[in-house]
């Protein structure tokens, strides 16, 4: 088999993550975020329906099941959490959902939250999320064993697997169905590396190939739920259009990141699992087509992807619009997820990049600094008169939670996980993906060596790393340079080290003999740089984004006053980068230009003859945007 | 009663329009739009329909209730059209319409072509379009008396309408019900000033008071209905939003223009007529506020209203977003009802400049120029690949007929009798408000006036009249200095007379004594403009409309190329105006700049680099856009 795969990630449990940037943010998520997700998750009773043996009307209505992966990623995000910061209060609630998942599961197997009759069971594949739902449940489960050694919860997954395994594949008598929310399948990758179990690969693989081969599974599905009485839902009332669910074609034959985001690109994550592990080349080459769709025509400029709220989905090339722009906070994780697996088969810079990105912006944005509150969809412009801060999912100010509540969890998750995406390694070394704080313990050569990260990235330029391998030894550091960065220098023990020759796939290769204490000083020169996008981009055009490091900034109304979509920021204008104590972030002043907004009294129209005054612009990164109250917010500023 | 009223209109038939600019429109009205109208009628079942004593769905579906009106308004049309330009098989469609509805009106006066069963009359106001339709006929039958002289059609009306007096009213016994649709109002007080019958002056006035007063009538009906099972149905399906219906609160309390634009210029028209006939000051002030808040805060530049497809309304102050506008052609067309209604109340020429901006914009862009294709939202950008193409209602292509087909007809009796917009009378003499050619018959200082214009307007810039009184006599004519120009001079009888002193809210007045053959020139500098929004318009800053004279332009791909939001027209590039023969319109050229498409391959974003090159820019009159084939279309363009 084909070795599709250069790089090897670092295990989040060998990563520690420890800097200005990401203590608070650590700190908020497993103090606010995790609790109150616990509490409102037993609140929503789905903790409870686990218990159900049946659907009971009389008794409650059932949990939304649209609710109910949101259990299993908390668990995955308390799994890693009290790994590093160890709490009772979370221990306990992270028992008492796991016994009660545990406790619910049926006797053969089957885990649902929201327990159906036993005939409709599998029969709404396309609408009722039970493979999503498991899909967690397995994360959870992979994340909980990892973290505590503990084997009932991945047992129980397990035999969940098994039975799905024993119900779904090609054999005769086997369903050939699928979810019509993709994620079992990158569930089930993680499943089969947690325990060899090549079955569980096998099953994953059915997945990815089966999605829309003729037969179509879903119209067959629907024929026999019809006949049978089960009641049918799809997203918007229609059947037919399976684009939604990317069950349109066989994925192998899609050329298009379209329909459903998060589901777009669960489903390319768990691909390209499945591509690596069976050394199918082919497939591979599919995710990449899909990857370079939707990163290069279909990505806003903070990472962010799904365009429109309706469907919460794709729409087509260069189709960003700002205001209502959705970017859902779940995508822009998803995105993280799938340049994270890309990174790991080619080991080209470019995957680091958009996942650095994100990250960064459109993953960051979806939760407050002080971890309370959450923004489903990420905006690039905030006009909050307009009205749609009343709806919970395209609001401009953030929700302390959603009807739909996948957000949340998601980000909780990923911040209490960062460090895994971090590094890698290679056959000859270690990779540094992404900068921050903390340290690594890695397999290299034979030995665990230890590298550790000392920064005030992303605010400050320079990055400073000691290499601390048990014995001297000759491995490669490959410290990654930025898309972004138009300059960079590196020291290696105070001696400059000429990156040119050494650089490929934006890695700089630093092969040597190391030898504990070795110092390492990357500098990666952060000039505020105006962003274009490319000319198809109907809506940012005559626009510049600013950005610095990799941090995107945007303006807010508390900062420049109303109507920012006046403001303009002239070719020349100087852009001066602070950091500011208060808001524990660079931000970016210039002096910007805008109409007299006086002296129109009633007019709506007038001959072209408004002079333009000068006016102070600060930016900040659109990460934080809206933690100092509500009001207009931009990231694409009028370059005249 | 005070005398509310400075001005009266000139009658249609006193009225003949003939010139290059309206002729064709016209001539294509006559000979394609309304046989196209009566076809289409006859084959949707309407003109079936009105012989039914009943529904009976056995039989037949019965026509959408909203599909009725159109007939009225055909009617109308035809009217206008043919007491102007006669035509054998129009008016053998127009006897064999009348008759039909005739035919069709139950023996106690009751009209509905959609025959309820009797207990279900009335009883769903809210959203059956009981009395729009019935407006609408009264509307045809007004026209089709002053346009032959007979009365079989108008006495009909005068029935329903006498049954609706019976009915209607705060009298005991009768019931205290509006339409949801406005349009009775206005074509009630077209009655009363028609036949003199002060029953419907006081059944119209009911109408506008009786709107929204406590107990909500429309919540009374929909318990009753819900209690007689009749079926209920709403726009949105969910009652209680009255905005929609203009029925939020009485009139007199409204603040701002919400809620459907027709429907909200339908009910304002009808309530200046009121006003107006009942020296009713309060009400005229209520409609002079509403008029600057939809004309100062929720008007495109076109003189479209409603900005949003969602409930075809109105939505908040300064939100005109491009692409989606809705600007329904309709709603445009109301907006010159009511327009020409105030500025009969006030002289003033502001209400004259709308109306003329609505006219030769918003209004003519609904209607292709061979007569055979309309739209029913106006966009004021177009991009075809947004895939709004595909639904009628918001396509960036003109249909052919619409499933509510509201706006052909509409446009068509507005065509049909487009000199009824161009004088008044006053107390001292005639006011010219629109330049076209041909000629009016007008009853100052005691004789007929004749006045004669000889004009290439929009297109050129003088105007010639002269003026014929029987006899000599001293009165005033007034002439309409737009708002858009910014230099006119006058001539009489060959003589330069200075604007200055003789000029009052926009008119210029010329007190002489008339004789036979007299001539005044008006010269009008139709220098291109560049137009700039107010800065709340959020989606113009930064951004500049060309117009000419009355005329705005807009830019088409056939023209420019793709891409047309990278265009950006510089501060100092020189605006040339030509005509163009073969589009038999003034266009515009100009240097413009945009930036080279090529090169950037595959990238999406990059710092901002790109040079800007030189291109060409040609703009067209918006309201002749998408004439030669399809593309896209913008009318604001990016000022650097």
């Amino acid at each position: 088999m084909p070795n599709l795969k250069k790089l090897t990630p670092v295990a989040w449990t060998q990563v520690d993550v420890d800097d200005a940037f990401w203590n608070p943010r650590i700190h908020a998520n497993r103090t606010v975020t995790l609790p109150l997700e616990y509490a409102l998750n037993k609140k929503n009773g789905v903790l409870d329906a686990y218990q159900w043996d049946w659907w009971d009307l009389a008794k409650s209505k059932p949990p939304w099941h649209i609710w109910v992966g949101d259990l299993g990623k908390w668990i995955e995000a308390a799994s890693y959490s009290l790994a590093k910061h160890p709490d009772a209060a979370v221990a306990t609630q992270m028992d008492d959902v796991i016994s009660r998942i545990i406790k619910g599961q049926k006797e053969d197997g089957y885990i649902y939250p929201n327990p159906l009759p036993k005939s409709w069971r599998w029969a709404n594949l396309v609408s009722w999320h039970e493979f999503y739902e498991v899909g967690h449940d397995i994360e959870g489960a992979v994340a909980h064993y990892q973290a505590t050694g503990q084997r009932h919860f991945l047992d129980a997954v397990c035999r969940c697997a098994d039975l799905m395994e024993a119900n779904f594949g090609t054999e005769p008598g086997k369903k050939r169905g699928y979810d019509g929310h993709p994620e079992i399948e990158l569930a089930m990758m993680k499943l089969y590396r947690a325990t060899g179990e090549p079955r569980y690969l096998k099953l994953a693989k059915f997945f990815v190939d089966e999605r829309r081969r003729e037969p179509n599974y879903f119209a067959l599905e629907a024929q026999a739920a019809t006949r049978a009485g089960v009641p049918l839902t799809t997203w918007d009332g229609k059947p037919g259009d399976y684009h939604y669910y990317q069950a349109h074609k066989p994925l192998r034959q899609q050329e298009q990141a379209v329909g459903h985001a998060v589901r777009a690109l669960y489903l390319y994550s768990g691909a390209v699992d499945v591509a690596v592990e069976t050394g199918d080349g082919e497939l591979l080459a599919t995710c990449r087509r899909l990857w370079k769709n939707l990163t290069r025509r279909r990505m806003y400029v903070i990472g962010g992807v799904g365009s429109s709220q309706h469907g919460e989905a794709f729409t087509f090339d260069y189709d960003l619009p700002n205001e209502t722009a959705y970017a859902e906070t779940c995508a822009n994780i998803a995105l993280v997820f799938l340049a994270h697996r890309l990174l790991q088969v080619d080991a080209d810079g470019e995957y680091a990049d958009v996942m650095e990105r994100a990250i960064y912006n459109g993953v960051l944005s979806g939760i407050s600094l002080d971890g309370r509150r959450f923004f489903y969809a990420n905006h690039l412009a905030a006009f909050p008169a307009s009205g749609s801060d009343k709806f919970d999912a395209v609001a401009t100010s953030r929700r302390e939670w959603f009807g739909c509540a996948c957000c949340p969890p998601n980000i909780a998750r990923l911040i209490a996980s960062i460090g895994q995406y971090a590094y890698s390694t290679s056959a000859t070394g270690l990779y540094v993906h992404l900068y921050m704080g903390g340290s690594v313990h890695a397999q290299i050569a034979g030995q665990t060596v230890t590298v550790r990260q000392q920064t005030q990235y992303p605010w400050k330029e320079t990055v400073r790393l000691s290499v601390d391998p048990q014995t001297p030894a000759t491995f490669d550091l490959l410290l990654r340079i930025p898309g972004w960065c138009r300059r960079a220098t590196l020291k290696v023990n105070g001696k400059a080290v000429a990156l040119k020759n050494i650089t490929r796939k934006s890695y700089a290769r630093i092969h040597r003999q190391w030898s504990q204490g070795d110092q390492v000083e990357l500098t990666l020169s952060m000039l505020v740089q105006r962003i274009e996008a490319n000319p198809n981009v109907r809506m940012d055009c005559g626009k510049v984004a600013l950005q610095r490091g990799p941090v995107v900034y945007c303006l807010e109304e508390i900062d420049n006053g109303k109507n920012l979509a006046d403001l303009a920021l002239p070719r020349q204008a100087k852009l001066s980068a602070a950091f500011d104590k208060k808001l524990s972030a660079t931000v970016i002043t210039a002096k910007a230009l805008r109409r007299q907004p006086a002296g129109w009294g009633d007019t709506l129209y007038r001959p072209a003859q408004s002079a333009t005054h000068p006016a102070a612009l600060r930016a900040v990164p659109y990460c934080l945007w809206n933690n100092r109250g509500d009001g207009e917010m931009l990231v694409w500023i009028r370059q005249p």
